[in-house]
């Protein structure tokens, strides 16, 4: 005995089994929603509204809706099963996989910095630009009786006259039609080569001149979220830029529970297929718009943790959560992008960064490399924010790293109002006199926050005393921002004001859930630092990565507590350092070389076996630290 | 409107149309006959005996038969129509892919003189084995929190530990179930590893140690034989030798018309697959006769001339017989045996010999690293007598080559009873006072006449006057010895001393072209050594290749003027010299990379472009020669 359930609106209808629950009814209508928790309950992003027929919100699922949106109808679709025949509406904001694109402003934000830290590499700029694989026409001389020498090593002598490296390497579906297209292209024709210290690997040899239509991507594959840039290869310009929520999410929010997904009740093969068709669709989405062939794209770099380093080439991480905590693999082989599915040229190649150790991923190598921290004699400090948070320390002879689980908060997850750094997210927020002024994204209606808006949130709540340094509200229940909830939120934007007609609001437990994830992250750093000795003011620089947004406030991060008290100016924000990282390595393959190094002579400290990160973390939740003396500069 | 033709001893039935030849009906009953000219009638070996119903021999045909074996109804398959309902007897000669074993006398007959070969070697005998895939068994420790390294990183760390090489590269293949394999085998592991220079490619991981099992391929893969020795990779001996026939002969006798077949009214891949085919038919021989499991050969070598490494590779050759002859290539890439529907371990590796020019291929140079010519400063000879006769003159600092059209007579190709170095040929003949005592391969009942026994028999001939120095008979019609025939023939073996109850004999026009055969591989030899100015008394060694069976008799083959008439004991037989060749490259990485080095090194003289080379060729066609001063020492 089954239900009917109509999704609108789509106005798709399916049926369903009893004890079935409204996420499953919406993947069999193929409505993919945002569970970033993997159907837990626990993110809230699933939310939908019963319009027609009995359907009741689950008592742990209450406390992500207001009374009002109660009355409505909203539930959970991960936590609420079918008893009636249902009509559901699904909020645009909780479809997953967002394939909004990001603004040209926000693009923008992401390669600007990027711009000033690749003028700053100390490799010769001359050399710098030197593509992982890069296109090559040649005009060869016809064969005689006085030059007769084989078609390919026709090639391999223009080449090395061209090019001037000494070995190639020529897999044989490039040779078994090459005497041919020689001769039918009038001996006109474009190597695609992939590079190796001194020696090519050609990949493709194709008739004519086609070295303007050369392409590659660089790929961040974050735990929360995917980024994909699409490269000029002959230029090194990004063209485009696209990002979504990781699909994996619906095995689980963080990496410890898709590995259990993938290593117990569920497949790796699932959990790997997921990243492949985030990073197709945004394949798809990009060449679609920047009208590019995918079959002239060559070459992939992708950055990500360990975890997801394995997920995506497809191998077991098991053992990557279970002491000693071991990986398969740090360096990755090269790969054929088709051998994994990706939907580029059926050569073209994928390299993985390097990874350190099983928590000590690809990402923040990439960040390393991208932010030059390994560089020169100075020491710096690089902190990457994602939903790990990875810091470093460390210069040219040395570098030492550590990680603590920040969570998803500062990249938009684990809160109603959160969303990635995308269209409509509030990404600067000011307080005065009780009236709110916000910055989005694109200029559009606000759909919700991303992780620099939550920073500056914060900030001006504490700054105008609507919250007292431990976070909790300190403003009659009466005032007009503030909802008369257990869980109370102060609104930032009305209905009236919103894209959805839902207001963009922060509750008090997403500001402790904040307060926590800053907490973690500033006591890492600290704990790092003082393993090695070192106090804040002697960092040369700290760069700050991660997915905050576009314009994150590094003074209102300090004041937090977020990011240490040192003279701002040294402090950098370089945004998405992984996918950063990622575009180095294709463009430059002394670039990809150095990360190889680096993440060779990286030293990972194990904070779970450090006792005194735990007491620095509780040091640290408060507002901006329980020690006032680490914040000097800092007055509210 | 069509007919029955019956084939014994199978007792296999087959309905053809009108107009299809008995060649064509034996396709379809499944029997594969031995047509070395392709069709043509030109070889005279797809002999069949028609034993009921009409058929008649072709008047072109006749030749091939004597008039008792014409009564018995006779024909050649490719050359008679069906135009009745027929019974026909396939004699066992006149069947293609002959896999009669090697018997074990021939076998260390080919290895034999490779032993010697082989300690003669340049390389540091401690040294000069280090195949090109060896498997290395390692006993890991396991990983603690102290020593908690990827897993592929233990693999290598060991691997650079026990074996001493810097760079290991892995496929995503072998990385994809490494956790569970160490786990499950308790990190005990056999690792297979393919070298290259400096660095490992892991090719597979299995569980515990399988190091006593594993085995390689030397291939010579010969226009007219392909021959495929089973090598056990950790000792190095040769463990069994299958050749037969190239079933490559059905689209033509040499490489021109079976290149003008792939390029033309053909295709490539049957070319191709015929000697896949091959290969693999002698594979799975060998495998079942030394019980060897075809899942622990890891790496082939093969050696072939130009065209032949072409099709191997399934690359089309088409631009080798146009001038300027240009080859696809002359190196070739290392890969997977499997991708070419090799059937040994699916990451198993093929590399193929490296080639020089379009007519001077894989094989010479794999002869030359044999023999050694290349090592010392001694200028030496090397003489490659297959269906093309290939000459090369140098030493440790220069090499000159030319190539001769030698056609297959010596590898007993084009006539009546000529067969390849198999149990039961001919391989040494005395005649004396007209008695004829001879010795077959294996002591078996005579089956043919291979190289070393037409050598023999001619010079056997000319020594007792039966025939003069023109090659033609000078005794009475009446000998017994001699049928009485237009083209009459020499019995060797009557037909009661057979194993097939056919005698064993020579005729007159067969004598005519062992003589343009020598003529033709003489007169490449001295155009070679006038062209570099040498006497043949300045040559060091001369050896001589070939498959002309296990006993080349070296004082005869001077005495008919197919070698220099030099001090015999500087005069070398080496039998096969590819497959010794592809053997030692099998076994060491240095001494394929010297492959490589020659390969580059040798300057090819295109003798039909040299004009002196027709005057030598006809002044050769003589017993042993029309100019006796370049033979002082032969006496007849």
């Amino acid at each position: 005995m089954g239900y009917r359930v109509n999704f609108l609106p789509e106005n798709k209808e399916v049926e369903v089994e009893t004890d079935t629950t409204l996420l499953q009814a919406a993947e069999k209508a193929g409505i993919v929603l945002n569970t970033l928790c993997g159907g837990e309950g626990l993110c809230g992003q699933c939310r939908l509204q019963v319009t027609d027929g009995k359907a009741q919100a689950d008592k742990n699922a209450i406390g992500f809706f207001s009374k009002d949106e109660l009355q409505k109808g909203y539930v959970l679709a991960c936590q609420t099963k079918i008893e009636d025949d249902l009509t559901v509406t699904v909020p645009e904001k909780s479809r997953a996989g967002e394939t909004h694109v990001l603004t040209e402003g926000t693009a923008i934000a992401y390669s600007e910095p990027e711009k000033v830290v690749l003028h700053r590499r100390p490799y010769d700029p001359a050399s710098f630009f030197e593509p992982l694989v890069s296109k090559v026409f040649l005009e060869l001389p016809e064969p005689t009786l006085a030059d007769n020498i084989a078609d390919i090593e026709r090639i391999t002598r223009e080449l090395r006259r061209k090019v001037g490296r000494d070995y190639y390497e020529i897999s044989l579906a490039c040779l078994q039609n090459l005497a041919e297209k020689l001769r039918q292209y009038d001996w006109r024709v474009t190597v695609t080569v992939a590079w190796h210290g001194n020696s090519g690997q050609i990949l493709n040899i194709e008739g004519g001149d086609t070295t303007d239509c050369h392409y590659g991507l660089a790929i961040d594959v974050g735990t929360t979220t995917v980024v994909v840039q699409l490269i000029d290869m002959t230029t090194g310009k990004v063209m485009g830029v696209e990002g979504s929520h990781n699909l994996q999410a619906r095995f689980g929010e963080d990496v410890i529970s898709r590995m259990v997904f993938a290593c117990g009740r569920g497949s790796l093969e699932e959990v790997h297929k997921a990243i492949i068709t985030n990073i197709n669709n945004l394949l798809s989405t990009l060449s679609q718009n920047k009208k590019v062939d995918v079959n002239d794209i060559t070459a992939i770099v992708a950055a990500g943790n360990t975890t997801m380093s394995h997920f995506l080439l497809d191998l077991m991480p098991c053992n990557i959560r279970l002491e000693p905590y071991v990986p398969t693999a740090t360096l990755y082989p090269q790969v054929t992008a088709r051998e994994l599915g990706i939907q580029i040229h059926p050569q073209g190649i994928l390299e993985v960064m390097p990874c350190v150790a099983s928590y000590v991923g690809g990402d923040i190598v990439a960040g390393i490399l991208a932010s030059g921290l390994a560089d020169k004699p100075e020491i710096k400090c690089l902190i990457d924010v994602g939903t790990n948070g990875e810091i470093v320390i460390g210069n040219n002879e040395w570098l030492v790293c550590c990680s603590a689980s920040a969570g998803p908060a500062f990249e938009g997850g684990g809160s109603r109002c959160g969303m990635r750094a995308a269209r409509g997210a509030i990404q600067k927020v000011k307080v005065e006199n009780n009236e709110v002024t916000y910055e989005t994204i694109g200029k559009a209606k606000p759909r919700g926050l991303c992780g620099s808006g939550f920073i500056d949130i914060i900030y001006e709540l504490v700054r105008n005393g609507i919250i007292g340094p431990e976070g909790k509200f300190d403003r009659p229940r009466s005032d007009k921002r503030l909802t008369d909830e257990d869980d109370p939120r102060y609104i930032l934007a009305f209905s009236d004001e919103t894209e959805s007609g839902e207001e963009v609001s922060i509750s008090e437990s997403e500001i402790a859930n904040l307060i926590k994830s800053k907490g973690a992250v500033f006591a890492a750093i600290k704990s790092l630092a003082d393993y090695v000795g070192l106090k804040f003011d002697q960092l040369d620089t700290i760069y700050v990565a991660g997915g905050f947004g576009s314009s994150l406030d590094i003074n209102k991060a300090v004041a937090i507590g977020l990011l240490p008290d040192i003279d701002t100016r040294r402090i950098q924000f370089i945004g998405n350092s992984s996918v950063m990282g990622a575009r180095m390595a294709l463009l430059s393959t002394p670039a990809f070389e150095k990360a190889i190094d680096i993440s060779k002579k990286m030293t990972n400290i194990e904070l779970s076996n450090y006792p005194p990160f735990m007491d620095e973390f509780i040091a640290a939740l408060f507002l901006p630290h329980t020690d006032r003396n680490l914040f000097p500069s800092v007055r509210y």
